[in-house]
């Protein structure tokens, strides 16, 4: 992987291998700043989280950081306010044809998602399977039940067939382009 | 100010001149820290936005950015949900004796603070007077209310009176250090 193909990655531009287009996280942040400046709602990507250890600072407003780490995230990358609800989800791609792999999720973004839950938050995963150009809202419960199968030994990712089954499919539509708050809406709103 | 102490400020550490025990910042890490622990609630800081431009990445594991800037968050620097509630808040820590300067907030974080109103989250600062020893909540319609005035000309600070009077006094106690999901829960939840 090249210095840029690297960079671009951990800032969430798009896995070079899967460049078609809008990888899922430009979309979604596309689709955030709608709702955001349409007061639809309010749902925000955290920043990476790093570790600064080097500041150079001529001026506060000229600081240069020079030596800073990548450190893993504790929580989700997504999360605000909807229509009172509060919506907390993780964003993943994927080129496998047959399966989202459990790789993809840490540990403690599994028990953040728990704890959600039982704050009566709104937990999920917009899943995108590249290949199929299809795009999915996976409600945490399927995420954690696979998550400790495969603890217990189980499979290390869910099914493609399970997640068309289990999953809603986010229609893709022009403004926003991924309206996946539509979907929370219809299936989490009764 | 000097490298260290630029540092620390930056990443919230402590105003170097107000270096009297723990930081607010530092307070309401643990306290979150124990909210989650306990299953009370999930609330955490957003990490600081950075624009990363050059990382140096002999593997992935020890990638070291080594070019990087600091970036105005777009939003308040706190959130999460607590018993079905999604929260949303800033720190403000000020040595000031008789008030808040607005200073200390940016016209992004009203704006944003105002559509966690519209969509009915739970919106407001915790501020900190250090010379006092005291801790508030205090609503963002009262931050919002005196912005307002302040681009009209008003005052460009919030009086610490006024603070006293419409805002909540967190008490301070052992664990959690500042319990102000128990303020929250008093005066939010009915």
């Amino acid at each position: 992987m090249k210095a840029e193909e690297f960079l671009a990655l951990v800032q969430g531009k798009q896995d070079s291998a899967a460049n078609r287009g809008m990888s899922l996280e430009e979309e979604l942040n596309e689709s955030n700043a709608y709702y955001v400046s349409h007061d639809i709602a309010s749902v925000h990507k955290k920043p990476t989280p790093v570790q600064i250890v080097k500041v150079d600072y001529p001026s506060r407003s000229a600081a240069v950081i020079r030596e800073a780490y990548f450190r893993q995230p504790s929580t989700t990358d997504y999360n605000g306010v909807f229509e009172g609800r509060y919506l907390d989800f993780e964003a993943k791609e994927t080129r496998n044809k047959t399966a989202l792999p459990l790789g993809n999720f840490h540990e403690h973004q599994i028990n953040h998602m728990c704890l959600v839950v039982k704050q009566r938050g709104i937990a999920f995963a917009i899943v995108r399977f590249t290949v199929h150009d299809e795009t999915y809202v996976l409600d945490a419960s399927h995420i954690i039940h696979f998550w400790k199968e495969s603890i217990r030994g189980g499979r290390k990712s869910i099914p493609y067939a399970y997640i068309k089954e289990h999953g809603h499919l986010i229609p893709v539509g022009y403004r926003p382009r991924l309206d996946y708050l539509s979907v929370v809406k219809q299936y989490y709103f009764s």
